[in-house]
């Protein structure tokens, strides 16, 4: 049995909760308000981040891009034609490259300020780093997206999915991070058809139900965030 | 022929030299002043970050743990004994986990901001973000560098090496950044006993001495940077 401590927003969290979908790995979810750093959790992941997977009878794996190496270690065999990892070594460069992109620097300059100012600081006290919003911090970050986006418009104009002629890590990296930004409502959708038309086709997939039914307590979603036709 | 696109002082990139050398693979060193952002190596990596491996006629590996999972996915299985990274799926967690805590965790809190403010700020124009190093963040990264050389001090109390009884990838990106950080007179190293032998024994491989060799104009290393008997 697996078990994965989470955060329904936070974006490498859903990427780890997509690819557990896509692998129909049955999995306990557990929401970890890391940012109570609690001892036991802390135990799991001395670095105190979600997510972590735990796997009975083995030692916890923390962090986004730990957690999917794993996966494909021990599952990614298994999974034949729905593998989500190129087996060759320079085409996993690619898939990792843009996996890196989205989860480090995607993070770095959208989701990461969006979703902590908007989301994790409302649960934090001050002395977790709570507070009122950083304005100046999320302009920037609506800024930022706009390029991001047309990056993937770009990558899809010439490839059937981000990383190549298959869906890989790659795209469900890139729909878990954009994701949380558009439950905020902060994806400029009329910016780049392209990068619409991929997320559509990542969004339809069975596997993003259960993150398209996120609700978070006091902060309803976007209009269209769950919407397939939007 | 392997083709490393690096800055000296850059710890992510050590940690590719270091591995590079314990492979025993030869590679062309060039130094990437990145911060120029150069169109050509915007091409090789669009992120416009050190390190990029390229090996000739393949698509470029950019970034340290893309760098790392490619040497191991290209050359670990030929290293036999010397190889870097276990094999076993949970043990390879542990060794990511740790390489993860000195490429992402620690170059955050120490190592990036002490070799950005005191090194690659020195040759960057206004426009490029140079300027006078920012005092408070290297006040606060050498304040940080405490309890990463105690958690370190710690883990080889009860290993042999950082992430079990094997020289791996967790020593080598250890001692990348502590490299750095010791060249600029950094490393408090009365402070923690186990982490000085620790690094003492890594320090002294022949892998390292390309390492020691570093210098940087206008920029002396600190007195003991080289000296094997700190």
């Amino acid at each position: 049995m697996l078990t994965l401590f989470h955060q329904p927003l936070c974006p490498h969290s859903r990427f780890v909760r997509l690819v557990l979908a896509e692998y129909g790995l049955a999995t306990r979810l557990v929401e970890e308000k890391f940012w109570e750093r609690r001892e036991e959790f802390l135990m799991l992941n001395p670095a105190g981040t979600v997510p972590v997977l735990v796997e009975e009878g083995q030692p916890a794996v923390p962090g986004v891009s730990i957690v999917i190496e794993y996966l494909d270690e021990t599952r990614g065999a298994d999974a034949g034609d729905r593998r989500l990892f190129p087996t060759d070594a320079g085409e996993r460069a690619e898939v990792r490259r843009l996996a890196s992109w989205f989860n480090d620097k995607f993070h770095a300059e959208v989701s990461g300020p969006l979703v902590n100012e908007r989301v994790f600081k409302r649960y934090m006290t001050r002395e977790q780093g709570g507070g009122p919003p950083d304005t100046d911090s999320m302009r920037v970050a609506r800024h930022n997206i706009r390029y991001h986006l047309a990056y993937i418009g770009w990558l899809v104009q010439t490839r059937d999915w981000l990383a190549g002629e298959r869906l890989s890590y790659a795209d469900l990296a890139a729909a878990a991070h954009i994701s949380a930004v558009d439950y905020l409502g902060d994806v400029p959708w009329n910016d780049d058809e392209a990068a619409r038309n991929w997320y559509a086709r990542v969004k339809s997939r069975p596997s993003f139900r259960a993150i398209l039914a996120d609700t978070v307590a006091g902060l309803p979603p976007s209009k269209n965030y769950a919407n397939l036709d939007f």
